[in-house]
């Protein structure tokens, strides 16, 4: 349930109105002035007059959506996440690209200068990989981290890495900007309750066989828990079609821009497991309204340890940055 | 198997050729001049050496893929279909538009015109309308065909309609250049041969769980038939995602291009099944690569008889039009 | 909307209350003694109240499912199927056992000899072969239907075989007892309305995408078009799993028996698509409750021309019935 | 790689030789007595002949799996693990039930009372519940631990519960005999490697989208870690079907029992999601094959605090119970 408070209502008043709330019994949340979402123990049991009679309530709004805080009706205007300057959700398109897995110092040198001078904003790299094999490469853990966080620097670009575990979270959110969930790690609620205790922005990959409604939920447990800087992305479902690696459903882009106020991102390369077909979903993902595309960048894709049959190399990333960005302008 | 021939084969030497591989027991077709492609008989049983042997033989591919004539190696360059002066295939966008169903004159004239106006170069309309329920309405049949015939002339527009049997083919040629499958005949196997005499360009619709493999191989039904002009249509899949009523899969965009010379086309209008998600869409299939876009359009789309929900109204059409062609440009 | 008739209401009666909803503009179908179902025109548009005026009509039930005559209340008990004295769906296990297609004389003896003497009551063969691929196998059409017949006439067996097209309808009524429908024709909707039109029970088995829905669906086109006789087959459905060719879909069963009173069957070989799961799936398939089992089986599995990887020899499949027939009295 | 030692080899020429072997750069693991597998570092890198000149090796056989301590190649005969006396595995009916929450002592006695009556051998109960929305119960914690173990010893029944994180391992393993990963968990490879260290048999639930292999690489990890006593988990898959919860897919427990030597449970509660179709599809299980059985069950199945819908009652419970162990007799 939403409250609207009414405008001259003092930061006192404010205060004294959450207490009372909570003692009332109800788990509360503050996204934006003026506006209080009741998280918690309230839609089913408690009558909405109870509220009217509270002191500075203007309007009462229930949330029918068992996903509340990522609901667009308890916010207005989308999310706008800025990190050093730069800005996600604001209508720019925001890219990431970077290696699958942090290889060497000259391997993360070359993908920054390529992700710089085609202007992305950010660079990737994984630490820790997550590998359906226990016997493939598993990352260079916080050696990694270094040189992603130093050749970041070297070219002014946001550092995203991918947490697997809670006992990570610490070390990954001192050297990246943007802490990156993984597929499989959607639905790892402890993982998320974590993430809700950190100031980094969270990009959240949408889970292969989840639905929308899933991926707000587990959006909902990191906002709930405290972090409302959540971003989320769309990397493919597992189909019956085998010729791709996933199925990249861009559905997904429109559909949850009118449940949330988060923004979203689109990653075409897990999204088609096939280098080809990176650049033309690249493309479609920026026409269907994704905020941000995520791209596997590889000095030499071939000889990448991971992922090498879905990365690009450094021109063919050039010139499609290029592309995109004219349907981008082209859609305003 | 292909044997290209040497280019200063006659017709007549062409021939002999021709009943010479008869003779031996092979089925052949000839897509084009100067190029035999085998397509029963041969890969796994006969051997290479043996047509090596054959007069005017230039050069010999074995065709890997099960789907013969319809595979890239099998032809030079794209299919390119020509309908009274109309091209698809050829690099333009092709834009098929109508209601799902042929109501009213009225409605079709309205429909016509905007599609006229708003540069489409189609006028699709069904007569005879497959429902999942048997108590759904079915459509207008030949009348409806008379209307849609008419006011597609009137406009100088293409009439596209769905043939769902055999029996219907004959009045559904009659009156429509372009004959439509729709998703649950896909595999209609009875109906694809007979669709491999007629002359119209077929356009298949894939099958809502239909690989891609499956849906060149339902392609080479009708062109091993007899029929070289078909363009194949994504229409969404079956997934476990509900909240659209299905995933449009775009990866099938450029995955179909990379195998076969065949057109491509999307419907974004069944693709997601909700009207606020098919403009977005639309545009994302054009970025992808699609040669052309189906779209349900109405006069008053929640009057529509039926798929209202995923109809578009006319406004919102010629709005869309002209952001499809936007981008369109903008990839060249 | 199903009508309760008084006890001693007269046939006269029942014939003037028929006449009178006719021309009340409603669509009416029987299926037992005293009670009437409308199966169109109502349930949204017209008030109960005016039936409750109707003579003879002692209670009314209205039907919320779209699916009206399939639906478990529109009818008192299971739907029990006779043919030459072998019934179906009245709590015996029925099995249907034979090869995909018939090829000779010879296969179809010693196939027909194993069913027998294990206690199978129906022969299966197919005569005109749905397959993927244009290229292959297509079935013996006539000249395999008389061998279909005479086989399961020197065994008193019955005989199935597969109908893919209206066109083929006639033929296969006369030689074959049962008319089965193919996966890929489930949503056949032109061939199902003509089969509502034959005396011969229809096997019609689900789309390998088709919800239990959409299954109910398409049965309800043949009830509806005047064929009472029609048997439900689970068969597999396609599924993100490729280690199977099918996800055999056992819930279908209990569900589909909570959902209708039209006899429900599994087929095990298509299912699972290897044959050493055919046996413990087969067994699975009663358990859950399966009225009867289809199986593929051949006196020489390895040669068998088409699902040769599915097809169970005739001495497992001998061992197979009598576990099945263990499991099914264990469970009464 | 395996390599068969010679009979006569002592256990000191055994270390030597595997000391050796580590020397020689490979990790290697023993699952059985004159049986060595190399894991990882050969298979592609390293020639066969290597080995040959090994003392004390016998024969040698490479895996082409890329699960190895699993395949069924890699052990002889199925594993079976024994915890207080009680077998897994080892061709008896094995039942785990309990409620899905642990909630009250009262609760937990009732259910132990008709598991133990019903000749069930384990009881299972949720104290850390992983829930898809962050406001729905999330369990009692240790408190629920300790009521899991206290009611289970009463009736001398094994303890079961989930472990979500790898925080809660020590916890869990003291109070439980077995350790249960969730659906959502089985790629959570991190949580996965501290299970490896465990000495508690881990029960490893198939993600609801996982294929087999999937599965079976997740328990290599576990494996691989040194952890050999893992149950394998059919919960039922997602796919198109909305009916069911999810689709139980039982082609996996003899698909499954063909690929690795480890158990195979069903749980036809989550694989149904409906408690009228838990009854059914739990004899299904047994008749494919299934090592064992858990079941969702509950005094007052309505008033559980989660999943009540797929939650049988006692009554019920013991009824099934008789029932499934007549279906399994009769397959012996």
């Amino acid at each position: 349930m939403i409250l609207e408070l009414e405008q001259n209502t003092t930061p006192e008043q404010k205060e004294k109105l959450l207490e009372r709330l909570q003692q009332m019994g109800f788990r509360t949340a503050v996204q934006e002035e003026g506006r209080i979402t009741i998280v918690h123990g309230v839609d089913s049991t408690v009558k909405k007059e109870l509220f009217t009679a509270l002191p500075h309530v203007r309007s009462i709004t229930p949330l029918s959506t068992t996903s509340k805080l990522v609901s667009k009706a308890s916010k207005s205007g989308p999310t706008i996440i800025e990190v050093k300057g730069k800005k996600i959700g604001d209508g720019n398109l925001f890219i990431v690209a970077g290696p699958c897995s942090i290889e060497t110092r000259e391997q993360m040198e070359a993908a920054a200068k390529a992700a710089f001078e085609s202007g992305a904003q950010a660079l990737r790299g994984g630490a820790f990989k997550p590998r359906t094999s226990p016997y493939d490469f598993q990352g260079l853990g916080e050696e990694g981290l270094k040189i992603l966080r130093e050749t970041a620097d070297r070219y002014g670009l946001l550092a995203v890495t991918e947490v697997m575990d809670a006992s990570q979270i610490e070390l990954a959110a001192k050297y990246a900007d943007i802490l990156q969930i993984g597929t499989r790690n959607m639905q790892n609620f402890s993982l998320l309750k974590e993430l809700g205790k950190v100031k980094n922005p969270i990009l959240l990959k949408r889970g292969f066989s989840a639905t929308y409604q899933d991926l707000l939920m587990s959006a909902e447990y990191i906002l709930s828990a405290g972090n409302p800087n959540v971003i989320l992305c769309e990397r493919g479902i597992r189909t019956f079609e085998t010729h791709t690696r996933n199925t990249l459903d861009l559905n997904a882009i429109p559909a949850l821009h009118e449940m949330t106020h988060l923004p979203v991102f689109a990653d075409p390369s897990h999204g088609t497991g096939l280098r080809s077909l990176v650049a033309p979903m690249a493309k479609a993902s920026v026409a269907a309204g994704a905020d941000g595309i995520m791209l596997e960048i590889h000095p030499d894709p071939d000889k990448s340890y991971s992922d090498a049959q879905q990365t690009i190399g450094l021109e063919a990333f050039a010139k499609l940055v290029k592309q995109m960005k004219v349907i981008h302008e082209a859609m305003i």
